[in-house]
């Protein structure tokens, strides 16, 4: 059977993969005294006077919604609401299995982005933090901005940070196995989208000082067509303006080059001409800019694309569950850049001197270590920063 | 340890009693593609073309919102969306341990009733049903006809409808133990608000003709200084503009006594005045009007309460939990009164002539029976009645 038929065969036997439970078992009349009432009084009460109890005594302590406007799934565009619920629904088991984190699907039946933001704050209450999703840019910026600004909990819309953070930490753990230094090493991001400009912004963060961001036309400018808010701010950072050229001529002697555009963007022509030991991540999904193989015989030192069928796999399900796990852990009111620097930063010390290989840069997704290093890491940066609730990291 | 510690000290314990589940689980990188990418496209392309397959394909097939805006939670009144999470948690968890339905907490911030109509309708495709709780009345009636009618899922505000079909359950099968008709006996009905405004409105969808609504200034009728849509029409309903007197002097003679009222309403000369082999339901929470052994003692023969702990519990648990399983079950539309009424029905057939007695007209809340009986009946009527998707009750 493929995976299409699979996809859709034990879904309909299961009728959809998540599901609720019971942390406390109603097992007879004094049970349901204690969950519901008169019992149940108590809790109330308690929350009224503080409403920060909200997030000790009831499930809002561990729960996240996976919030869509379904304008932009997958690579299937603007399919609506409804049709996105499979994406947060497994999103939401993603969560639950590599995080703990119980997560339901949230879409939300809009395409203006006021009325998705007043939905979300309507509802936050129920909830620890939200997950944005496929949410069409530019609005996701504005949405994300947003709500970080106007809500009581963390935001965090993984499309644009949780590649970003995966793609750091691989570039880290792959520069320190070239041994070279991410502040003076040359480096090219093709493709300007949500994830490509966060990957760039975020390299930036982390002390990366010679950055080029192209779209298909060159180097990103402001003659860009669509340029957004974040394009914008990206150009002056990075001193875009004063770079011309296609992305042949830019990536000749590119210590790292980074695809999150189309498949057949990176040819061997490029490949061939970057630095010695280049570091190369092929991102586009499902097809890659370049494959694994080809990206090899062309003499790339270290590759990595998005598929799991490929060694160093540059994923955000290694990101999401840990930051998440240790946002919530300390009832952290954001995650702030800080935090996403220390996520990556966690993420690239799991693979030691020692393990570290062409091929293992990046540790791999059912590697137990992983969400729990990302968590620590969150949830300390969360109270150093000044944006947790709690005092303590229960680990 | 008292209950409100234990409501508490449990709650802190496990943070909260409800969590998330999957029903497929992810052992390996195939089941990602399964579960995730790239497999996941497939059920929401599925759904883009007829978005009834969500029902079908995604955990929206058993998902139930537990909706409040906190404006009357249990008697504590309007505190707040925040300080209501732990009894929608609380019924989230009665509605999977008793109907294996999946419930999830989902209160709204707002008081306003426009907002929160707009809000469920904005988020109603992640559901199969919306459960309506602790929301103040007279807007109460308001929201749950708007959202009848502009929803495509069942709405039902149980604080108004379950009580009055476990109450229906219980007159009927008292009045077959007693051997009186509904259809001629003197019922008197003691509170008018959402609760016994119902059950008064059920009695008589049920065939009872003499009925009478009472609050605390007398009859109810149109000078009644709240007057409000539901009580305007019963009054006409009932007949009760012909009708004076207080309750001592109306419940003279009657067949059937219910409260939900307050501690206290029902005195010994009222209970002795009423008519042989009489019957009261006193549903005042938690201290009836009057108390089980009071009322036997002034010669009333079949007595029931709300509490658990004292015979013929008149519970709303054993009413929502098959009420949304059987309308889930086909994909039903609404919950419409022929459907309510058969939940009472098959309730009240439960206990068979053989068992029935003065203290067993209502079958235990942990009887395996109740919940797939009250299913079966309402899954049935929903297709016999044109509400349901599905055609055929799988059970």
């Amino acid at each position: 059977m493929d995976v299409k038929q699979e996809a859709i065969e034990k879904r309909l036997e299961l009728k959809g993969f998540l599901q609720t439970g019971t942390k406390y078992e109603l097992k007879d009349a004094h049970d349901l005294t204690v969950a519901y009432t008169p019992g149940v009084a108590e809790p109330c009460l308690h929350i009224k006077e503080d409403e920060d109890k909200s997030f000790d005594l009831t499930c809002r302590s561990n729960m996240v919604a996976v919030v869509s406007d379904g304008t932009r799934v997958l690579g299937l565009g603007d399919i609506g609401a409804a049709a996105a619920i499979p994406v947060m629904e497994g999103k939401s088991l993603l969560f639950k299995r590599f995080g703990n984190v119980d997560c339901i699907p949230l879409v939300i039946d809009t395409k203006d982005p006021d009325v998705l933001i007043n939905t979300v704050k309507l509802v936050q209450k129920n909830f620890a933090g939200i997950n944005l999703e496929d949410i069409s840019s530019p609005k996701c910026y504005e949405i994300e901005n947003r709500l970080k600004k106007e809500l009581e909990i963390p935001v965090f819309h993984d499309d644009q940070h949780g590649t970003a953070i995966a793609c750091l930490a691989g570039v880290k753990a792959a520069l320190r196995f070239v041994k070279k230094d991410l502040s003076n090493v040359k480096i090219v991001v093709n493709g300007a989208g949500a994830a490509g400009a966060n990957i760039a912004r975020l390299l930036y963060l982390a002390g990366a000082r010679n950055i080029t961001l192209m779209v298909s036309s060159g180097v990103l400018n402001k003659d860009y067509k669509r340029l957004d808010s974040l394009q914008a701010e990206l150009i002056k950072t990075l001193g875009q303006e004063t770079k011309t050229g296609n992305l042949a001529e830019i990536a000749k002697g590119a210590d790292v080059l980074l695809g999150v555009s189309a498949a057949g963007a990176f040819t061997k022509e490029i490949l061939e001409s970057l630095a010695d030991d280049a570091i190369v991540f092929a991102m586009a999904n499902p097809a890659p800019e370049v494959m694994y193989e080809e990206a090899k015989a062309a003499g790339v030192r270290v590759m990595g694309t998005g598929r799991s069928d490929a060694p160093n796999q540059i994923n955000n399900v290694n990101v999401f569950p840990g930051i998440f796990r240790g946002a919530i852990d300390v009832q952290a009111r954001e995650i702030n850049d800080e935090m996403k620097l220390a996520a990556a930063e966690a993420l690239a010390a799991l693979v030691t001197d020692e393990e570290l290989a062409e091929d293992y840069v990046v540790a791999n997704a059912f590697d137990k270590r992983v969400p729990l290093a990302v968590a620590k890491a969150v949830a300390e940066t969360a109270i150093k920063t000044g944006v947790a609730r709690k005092t303590e990291v229960p680990y």
